[in-house]
């Protein structure tokens, strides 16, 4: 089964196209916590066990894992463990190299970690995309327009009339022969999101940006779900996993995961 | 005393301005490093031990060490530890993301690891990069045109009549205040890199790409230098550490190392 197909399959079983990123912050942490062996692991196998049964997938961004030191493989690879099969688990890595060398990251993203799928930045073109798509079961989420106010120093180049993003995102589909390829599209921009869904019908997108960051979420579900309301993977961080800071943190986060969800779903069938 | 300045000073007090890429793969060992602890730190030592007086930098592409799994990281610790103060460190990570998640990468790389420069993807924009460079003495190589076939997918794409790589320098020569960014041009792009050095003068300019790439000595050198002679980065890897598959593998790579050092400085200086 390729990507794209487990993905749709764990949304329907979970009526959820809700992804919770990990994106765990040390400073942030309840007190009690604090004097755990691994205060951001056991912040995580809460959350987890919290919210697993109605989410998509969970989303961990490499960058609070490395910033931890050498522990923080030992901590991202003790989360990993905690999530139950058959979740999508994404690195959000953003990694691109030449290709001998993407080839490694591929293999330090889903041997040695192993995650079911990771970003990837487009910059560098077709051969430093293709290590990390060999395997059809592991899914590739290319860059395309992203969240941040820079998004605009580059991808929105205008290149022969059309802006950079969609020719990374033809590009994208022309590569995606495994059926496991996506796009990244944040909720803050969604007119390019509207956009980029035109021009893949069919593919994943992941959708960061909502909460926080300020991304509508209504759109964001509208324009980035398939016709069937499928394949949009909508990534809240900072808005579920520290909804409370006090040691109630866990039931917290299911209540805000399980609004945000419901919400979503209803934005998914607006004729129901 | 920022980034660039520092790099100058190294390149004539050791007269080089060869870059070593510590680019150690485990199933390239010679057999009796095999038995050691911890074989990549052993070969990574004698290398550096070998050459350390006739480079001006290390550079390190993190995926060989992500590779290793966890010990990896205390692989890179120790090998960073070895390398005499003075001497550059680049940690080639390729990373960017978005303000705060940067940001913690480059902690991961400046301050838990202490890697002296790094490089960065500029897909994401200014702000995506303005957390790498805040500190002047910490060098941050923005990739501009990669030394890979896939350059072309999007690099070489005309925005505005320029290709899209010259805006990625212009953007990099804008954001310079402290003196500390420099760009990634692949030696296998002669043209290219002649033309980034005409945009950007005074800049370090990273060029990964002779030997096992093929990329032309000459020209690399004779493009990628400064008016007197400096600021050119010239890198190699595999043609160096692996000199020897033998058991006087340090020994050869030093002697590659010599060589390469002594026709990089002929090119630089025509008159001489």
């Amino acid at each position: 089964m390729n990507f794209a197909h487990h993905l749709r399959n764990v949304q329907e079983s979970h009526s959820s196209l809700l992804c919770i990123g990990l994106d765990t912050d040390r400073s942030k942490l309840p007190a009690s916590l604090r004097s755990e062996p691994d205060p951001v692991f056991a912040f995580n196998r809460q959350i987890i066990d919290a919210t697993s049964d109605i989410v998509c997938a969970y989303k961990l961004n490499l960058a609070f894992y490395e910033a931890l030191g050498e522990r923080g493989g030992e901590t991202l690879r003790r989360t990993l463990a905690q999530i139950p099969e058959g979740i999508i688990t994404i690195g959000d890595a953003k990694r691109g190299d030449i290709g001998n060398t993407a080839a490694l990251y591929a293999t330090a993203l889903f041997d040695v970690f192993g995650f079911g799928a990771c970003t990837v930045n487009p910059y560098m073109g077709g051969d430093s995309v293709e290590p990390f798509c060999r395997n059809p079961e592991r899914g590739v989420f290319l860059l395309a327009v992203t969240s941040n106010p820079g998004a605009r120093d580059f991808q929105h180049l205008r290149v022969r009339g059309t802006p950079l993003y969609e020719h990374v995102v033809r590009k994208a589909r022309s590569w995606n022969e495994h059926g496991n390829i996506g796009l990244v599209v944040g909720a803050t921009r969604p007119r390019q999101l509207r956009r980029v869904r035109e021009i893949v019908p069919h593919m994943p997108l992941l959708i960061p940006g909502i909460g926080a960051q300020g991304g509508d979420l209504k759109q964001a579900v509208r324009y980035g779900c398939d016709r069937d309301g499928f394949l949009a993977v909508i990534n809240a961080s900072r808005s579920v996993i520290y909804a409370s800071a006090g040691e109630d943190f866990a039931d917290a986060a299911r209540s805000a995961a399980l609004s945000l969800r419901d919400e979503i779903n209803l934005y998914r069938r607006p004729s129901s």
